[in-house]
C-alpha cells in the first residue's frame, strides 16, 4: 500500500508566523501522499470580538450559536484555509482547500440536544468520510487542506480538528499505509509537561493505561491520545504526536516525537 | 463534445433568500456538466462595516487594501461559498467550493501599480485556468462552486466574478461545448432597462456595435456584453444573459434571455 500522512496542526502553530512558514516549507517538501487538517487560532477570537460575538461555554465546552458558526465558517473555511492554500501553492504544493461540505468530504450528525444545546456542532465517525473522493484527489497528486467544519442537511457544522484528522486517517486506512501526525507546540507526550526532555518516544497501550491510572499525563494531551489509540484500533498503522518543528523527522523512520503503533501492546517502550 | 454550463450569479441573486433557494433547486437539477461562479453580496459590506473597514474607491473602482482582501477572503471564500456548497449538497449536487488558489484553478497577475494602486486585485486571462484539473473534476461528476478570488505568489487576490466566469468558459471551450450563462435580476439585455418586455432575444455582434454607437444600452450591462463577445471570439459556443429565475429555460434550446452565438454575425435577430 502507498503511504499517506494525515497531518494536523493546531492554533498554536497557525498563530506563529515564522514557525508556520517553516512548517509549510517542510510540509510542501513531503513527497508521499499527504493531507493537512488545520484548527483555528486566535484570529477567530479577535474577529469575533470585533463583530461583538461573545463566546458561550457550558462546563468549559464551547457552544456554537448561529453567529459563531458564521464566524468560524468565515475564518476557518475562508481566511485561514485560503491563506494556507495560497502559501502552499507558492511552495509548488498542489493544495486544495476543503471543508467537510466540499465534495461531501465529511458528513456529520448535528449533536442531539440533551441537557445542553451545543448548537451547530457536528459529530462524525470514520464512516462519514467520502473515501473515494479523497482517494481520487490523492491519487491525482492533489493535497487536501481541510478546515475543521463538516455539514448536515444543508448546514455547516463545527467539528473538532483532532477528531477530523483521526476520522480521515481511519477511513483511509483500508487503502493506504497511514501515519497520523498531530503537530503541536511540545516535543511529544511528556512525563513532565514542562520538560521537553521527558518525551515518551514509544507509547504502548498498556503503558498508556498505567499512566492514565496514575494521573501522570497533562489534561491537554488526553483527547489526542484517545484519538490516537482509537485510530490504531481502527486500522491506522502509526500515530505520531510531536512538535510542528520536527515534521520532517517525524515523517521518517527515525521519529523524535511520541510514536504509537498497532504492534506496541505488551512491548517494553524506550523513553 | 460534452455540454458544459458555466453559470454566474451576482450579489443580487445571493441577497434574495427565496430567489436563491429556488435558483439552487434549478441549478441542482441540471444534468449536464456545470460550474457555478458566484459574486459577493451585501453581506461583505455589512461585515466590513462591523469590522470598521471603510470601502475605498478611485473613479468608482474599488481599491482592495490588506484589510479588504482578508474581508472578501472570509466572506466570499468562506461564508458565501460554503453556504452555497452545503445548500447544494443537501440538494444531492456534488458541489466542491473553490477559489482560484485551490488546486491552482486560476492563477493571476497582481495588477501593476500605475497612477493608482488597486491593491490586492488579480488580472487573469483564460490561459491562467488549470483546465486539466477542471476537466478531471467535471468528468468525475464534481461541480465546482467558484468564489471570485484568485492567487499569485502566495497571496489571495480579488478578481471580478464575470471575468472569472468568462475565463473558465473560454478555457473549457477546447474540451466542451460551452454555454456561459450570466444570471442577474433582469430578463436579459433590454432595449428599455425598465421594461422586461424589451429583451433582445438574439444579439449579433453587428447589432451590438450599432447599439453601442447609439448609446442605447444601460451602463450596467456593458461589462457583461464585453465579456460575452470576447468569449464567443475565443471559442465559447453560446453566451446567455438572463434572469436567475429563468435558469432552466435558459439551459434549454428554447431560451428566454439574450442569446449570443458565434454564428450571429450578419444575421437578422428577432427581438
Amino acid at each position: 500500500m502507498e503511504r499517506l500522512f494525515v497531518i494536523k496542526i493546531g492554533g498554536n502553530v497557525i498563530d506563529n508566523p515564522t514557525g508556520l512558514s517553516s512548517f509549510l516549507d517542510d510540509f510542501a517538501s513531503i513527497r508521499e501522499r499527504k493531507i493537512l487538517v488545520h484548527g483555528g487560532g486566535k484570529v477567530a477570537t479577535r474577529i469575533g470580538e470585533q463583530l461583538g460575538i461573545k463566546p458561550q461555554y457550558h462546563n468549559g465546552r464551547r457552544i456554537t450559536d448561529a453567529e459563531t458558526i458564521d464566524l468560524v465558517t468565515m475564518v476557518y473555511g475562508g481566511l485561514l484555509n485560503k491563506k494556507l492554500v495560497a502559501a502552499l501553492q507558492k511552495r509548488s504544493c498542489q493544495a486544495l482547500g476543503m471543508t467537510g461540505a466540499d465534495g461531501n468530504l465529511i458528513s456529520a450528525v448535528r449533536r442531539p440536544v440533551k441537557e445542553v444545546d451545543f448548537g451547530f456542532v457536528g459529530d462524525i465517525t470514520p464512516a462519514d468520510v467520502n473515501v473515494s473522493l479523497l482517494a481520487s484527489l490523492l491519487d491525482n497528486q492533489v493535497v487536501p487542506i481541510v478546515a475543521p467544519l463538516t455539514h448536515s442537511e444543508g448546514e455547516i457544522l463545527n467539528t473538532n480538528a483532532d477528531t477530523i484528522a483521526a476520522a480521515l486517517a481511519i477511513a483511509s486506512g483500508t487503502r493506504y499505509d497511514v501515519r497520523l501526525i498531530y503537530c503541536f507546540e511540545k516535543k511529544g507526550v511528556l512525563l513532565d509537561v514542562n520538560d521537553d526532555s521527558t518525551v515518551i518516544t514509544r507509547l504502548s497501550e498498556q503503558r498508556y493505561q498505567e499512566l492514565l491510572t496514575q494521573h501522570a499525563l497533562a489534561d491537554g494531551i488526553l483527547p489526542k491520545l484517545e484519538n490516537a489509540f482509537s485510530s490504531i484500533h481502527q486500522g491506522v498503522r502509526e500515530v505520531l504526536i510531536g512538535h510542528a518543528d520536527d515534521l520532517i523527522r517525524n515523517t521518517s523512520y527515525n521519529t523524535t516525537g511520541t510514536l504509537i503503533t498497532g504492534d506496541e501492546l505488551g512491548q517494553v517502550e524506550t523513553e
